[in-house]
């Protein structure tokens, strides 16, 4: 989906994700070798009672989601920031997660190009928030720079912020 | 490393590891099937004039190379929060990436319990900055609640902020 046709405002929820003991085992191996994370032994006797994914499995998850979730995945033109992650519960084997994005700004920058922020909320199968966080990027525009419905090009394409 | 023996303001700088084009496009393929991280032909057209890593990629090897540097990784008891992530270059196939970690806050929680904030700058063979990020965790405590050197125990273990 093209800049001009992602609303300020929209909220989207993707599918769940079952999470299994082999994910978090494989995440962590490679990019989080905690032993909370990689060992269910030690996870037992550690603080939280169990093996629970990485906090960056939790966050590469929910990007996955929506980033199959068919509004932008073939248009994203980069990453720029991210910002306000907060782990408020751990992700557990046989949660089924999903997210809920907020496109909660929307603008062209002073290059002219698309940027977009994305609020993010992790939920599990009761609904509860695992985690959120916020992240911008860069959205391909439409060739002809025409929001679907407006009559004439969009003024904000001078726009100089 | 428990609480006690981390140092305020000291900086950890990481081994590198050699980026490939399998790795970048398996996570990718995982957690941000972007084509410009998961289809090297369109990505030669695409803004970056080539394949790249997913952002979401870069931070979490990042935080591997600090998970295996030897200061951490037995004494992680969870992450709190991530803030302040900002991409400013691709990370590319053939890169070779480290992490420089700063520790620019220590101290114990109202609950008592070992707060650290790591400030992260991943590099590449050139020294450049690829991207920065700033992150919060709690960190497993000595039994004897001592800082090695003291000679009485930490005041700061009755804290309360």
């Amino acid at each position: 989906m093209k800049y001009e046709e992602i609303e300020l405002g929209s909220v989207h929820e993707t599918r769940a994700q079952l999470i299994t003991t082999e994910d978090v085992i494989a995440f962590a191996s490679d990019y989080d070798p905690q032993p909370m994370h990689t060992d269910p032994a030690f996870a037992e006797g550690g603080p939280f009672g169990g093996l629970i994914a990485s906090g960056f499995h939790t966050m590469s998850i929910a990007w996955s989601l929506w980033m199959t979730h068919g509004v932008m995945e073939q248009d994203g033109q980069g990453g720029i920031s991210l910002d306000d992650a907060r782990w408020f519960a751990p992700t557990r084997p046989g949660d089924r997660i999903r997210a809920r994005v907020t496109i909660s700004e929307r603008r062209l920058t002073t290059r002219g190009r698309g940027f977009i922020r994305m609020d993010f909320e992790v939920l599990d199968h009761d609904d509860s928030v695992l985690m959120s966080f916020s992240t911008t990027g860069l959205l391909a525009r439409r060739a002809d720079g025409l929001t679907p419905g407006d009559a004439t090009p969009n003024p904000n394409t001078q726009q100089e912020h």
